[in-house]
């Protein structure tokens, strides 16, 4: 088990060493995001460590002019609109322009005795962002473009692919032992839609992560109808948000396909004995299946009591034990 | 076929007479809501008029202090947080506390040819508008509510409940010929929790309409989970979004309701053969099924430009000629 941002903002010795400044200047300080990394290990004894970084960080290391706006989200300069666009997008080189990122992960490795979960942005999302300028509720501009103009999309669809690919392999060959692919917004789309605009890109992230041999989860909120989709794309783990029981989500995904989820964050400022309750439905609703990794639908909330934190995770390893 | 918020920001004409101010003033000048409904009809030629209203106008009404900020949506100056807060939700008495409402429906039903369709919000998406004081993503305040204090939760539920109730019954005796109830968030909850802290107070709502003789339509957002138990609650139509085709959607609700949808707003900005073709596939997969209503998936955007629209209009119409 583990929790989606697990380290940040609901921590107070994270507000105590944050500082101010943008994300990406914390996440291009390996000794801070080294440090921030590791607050949620002590403290909560959690079995999985997930590096301190961004999705967009690759897009940001390139150039792409891009920030991370407290309470916001990412905000792009200029958004991605034409084919104009693509040359903004060069091929990263992780050692040269994320060097901070792999620096953190080798502090890491050599202080943790769990594994360390690497990660990168799907293309999609990471595609929602570029497109779009900053969060949106809609993604008018990114369907508009996906549909209007399929080319464009697709061209932009393997850049990011590749970003991410060339991202996860490093984080991979420098030690992370499983790796995350964050397809946050994908529930935004239909089936249909998934399938021909992003299912391809993030299948080819997938499969080539998939020849290190690590485990690779893959992940969206409200993704209900995409499950069974987001598991053929080449995911060990599928990631369930808070919306539908794990029982149910196990019908939408093949056997040997782990779940990954599912306790609703938005209730973890409420009294223990109901977030007890909510806990102990999860672990119930899995029915002791072993392809399960506890963690949250979605990530955790800056107010989120870290006590409560705590005993999810007792109540949880309990429970195991 | 009509849409959701077809009148509105996305007509220059709307935005000719529309003035500052906010939607509360707009609606509580009958002659001003009167031609804000009739814009769409005359410039469109759907088949129904909304009255143009607000799903927090009851509660804005009894004097609940709430406004509507343009961009942001419903803010309440001081959001319901305990038992204290119940006695803030008196009873509605339509003709004294909504009268221009009533006028507004008076004037439509005179003028109009089509049918008007009256509606309110469900008393789970009002619920989330009054507890967490402003929209929110993660419905953090209102799950807990819910969850940690239950017997709070369906107080408020009931006041809600009668306050859709009391409103929709005078709008349908006003002359509204269908109404529709608006849980636009319920797709934030679990069929489980949706359906021991939501339905009940819903199905009272629906049931009571139900009594007039006029079809319900139940309708909310990212509500794939929940089609089954939106059309137990008692609809007569329910509301798709664009996440599921109208096929899929048809294997989850008994064969003898009608649904409403499905095509995706977000797509409105797009060249119209890119939208012809949703268009289509909407119809397509409706199948020639006489129980469909056709809408969007969730409400016209301020940004739609209303040419396209017109030409959804005159496409749908032309199919089923």
């Amino acid at each position: 088990m583990w929790f989606m941002r697990q380290a940040g903002r609901s921590l107070p010795e994270y507000r105590a060493i944050r500082g101010e400044g943008s994300i990406n200047d914390a996440i291009a300080n390996p000794d801070l995001a080294t440090e921030i990394t590791l607050q949620p290990i002590r403290r909560y004894g959690v079995d999985a460590a997930i590096l301190y970084s961004d999705i967009v960080t690759p897009v940001h290391a390139i150039g792409f002019g891009m920030d991370v706006v407290p309470g916001v989200g990412p905000v792009v300069e200029k958004p991605f609109a034409s084919s104009d666009d693509l040359s903004r997008l060069r091929p990263l080189d992780p050692e040269a322009d994320t060097p901070y990122v792999l620096e953190t992960i080798d502090n890491l490795v050599a202080e943790l005795d769990i594994p360390l979960i690497g990660f990168a942005g799907a293309p999609f999302t990471v595609a929602s962002y570029l497109i779009e300028g900053r969060p949106s509720r809609t993604y008018h501009n990114t369907k508009t473009m996906m549909k209007a103009r399929p080319e464009l999309w697709f061209s932009l669809m393997d850049r990011l692919a590749d970003l991410a690919i060339v991202s996860l392999q490093s984080q991979v060959a420098h030690g992370a032992e499983a790796i995350q692919l964050f397809d946050s917004w994908a529930g935004s789309l239909s089936a249909a839609d998934y399938e021909k605009y992003v299912l391809p890109s993030s299948a080819r992230v997938l499969e080539e992560i998939g020849k290190t041999g690590v485990p690779r989860i893959h992940f969206g909120v409200g993704t209900g109808e995409l499950l069974g989709l987001m598991a053929q794309a080449g995911a060990d783990v599928v990631g369930v948000d808070f919306r539908l029981s794990l029982a149910e989500a196990r019908t939408r995904v093949p056997a040997d396909k782990a779940l990954q989820g599912n306790l609703d964050p938005a209730i973890l400022g409420a009294p223990w004995e109901v977030v007890e309750r909510e806990v102990d439905a999860v672990l119930e609703s899995n029915g002791g299946h072993p392809g399960h990794i506890f963690n949250l639908g979605h990530g955790v909330t800056p107010d989120s009591p870290p006590e409560t934190l705590e005993k999810v995770v007792e109540r949880v390893h309990a429970y195991r034990a």
